[in-house]
């Protein structure tokens, strides 16, 4: 079958690293969807403001590979541990398909845009094409009893972000939290644990240059791309 | 882009109507999902069985259409009302992607189809094409806070079924359950309601026919189909 994208979307992530490993792990990244002319119509999103998550299926642009494996190596598991690419959410899959969950903030009235949907809570590449966006529907989608195999361990480790005023204040003030919050998701692939290595993460037009040392993350510079 | 079918699901249901209307409403009804001989890899399934729930991303393989409608009238709003397609879980969409969650059950080792997937709690017509498995992430994936606007409002609805029990025994034993099941979700497209009427749905091979009278559906026949 062939898909076409319906939108992209817009965040602040020009690069792959930081980018939060799920949907949902940082609130205040928020990302700014804009419909391709064909399908920029305000009726096909009418009783949207009603749902409080929405679905997002994209494209994951990145990782278009001719063949495919059937295992991947999840980062958070050191990047050494093979796992059933069905059994992951790895973006290099048969096919490309990503599965997000974001929050709906609003419609944004623009006139050069259509209606834009403002959503938060985003793990995505800026640019990414959505193919389809689908209301979330508590009582199918949420699963309190679910189990979460290998990636229910990882999902409470955060670093404590130690990012130095006069650093913080070249970023935008309403780009600040989302920074830090990213930060504290521990972008490192695979346990790297090397506390004298710079690492930097490409975040709203800036580089923010950064150490780890245990469980602490230190923003060491921020220069404008 | 092109994607391709991983996999089929085999159900219970050749015809759509009685199909439950989202996933997990059923939990008694199976699905078995053979894999392509592509994509016939154990490897592909390591660490799937760490996992309670699954998303299936698959076709709405009775729902393509040429062109697209930015509305479309939920058969749970009683057939009238217009909603916007992307605040809609309709198999009519620019997409024909459909998404669902299910649980994993086990897998079935099998000479000739290799590791079958068995699932339950399926909403999916039999032979659907699957184009993605990925396990269901509970952090990311379980808003226990999310809103569901109008879809909210039906979660709870449910009839009381009335299955004489000789109609019963002729559906076997393991598939009695499922086939109540599905009867409960209240079938009936549009809210119709007249008591007079007979339907009939198709599932494993039967059709059953019954009517229905304010909360109480009586199944009046089981035919062999």
């Amino acid at each position: 079958m062939n898909i076409e994208p319906i939108a992209y979307i817009h965040t602040d992530f020009d690069e792959k690293f930081g980018i939060p490993r799920q949907s949902g792990r940082v609130r205040s990244l928020t990302g700014r969807i804009v419909f391709v002319p064909e399908y920029r119509k305000p009726e096909a999103l009418r009783g949207i403001d009603g749902f409080s998550h929405l679905w997002l299926l994209f494209d994951f642009s990145l990782a278009h590979r001719e063949g495919w494996s059937p295992t991947v190596r999840p980062p958070r598991l050191g990047g050494n541990t093979r796992i059933g690419v069905f059994a992951s959410r790895s973006p290099f899959r048969p096919n490309n398909i990503g599965l997000s969950c974001v929050r709906f903030e609003r419609i944004e009235k623009t006139p050069d845009e259509g209606d834009v949907l403002i959503v938060s809570g985003v793990d995505l590449l800026d640019m990414t094409p959505i193919y389809d966006i689908k209301p979330y529907i508590p009582y199918a989608d949420c699963h309190e009893d679910a189990v979460g195999g290998y990636a229910d361990r990882e999902s409470g480790h955060r670093l404590d972000v130690v990012f130095p005023d006069e650093m913080l204040e070249l970023i935008p003030d309403e780009k600040r939290q989302a920074a830090s919050g990213c930060l504290s998701d521990d972008p490192r692939p695979a346990y790297q644990n090397d506390p004298a290595r710079i690492y930097s993460m490409a975040f709203a037009g800036f580089d923010i240059r950064f150490t780890i040392d245990g469980d602490v993350l230190r923003v060491t510079e921020v220069v404008r791309r």
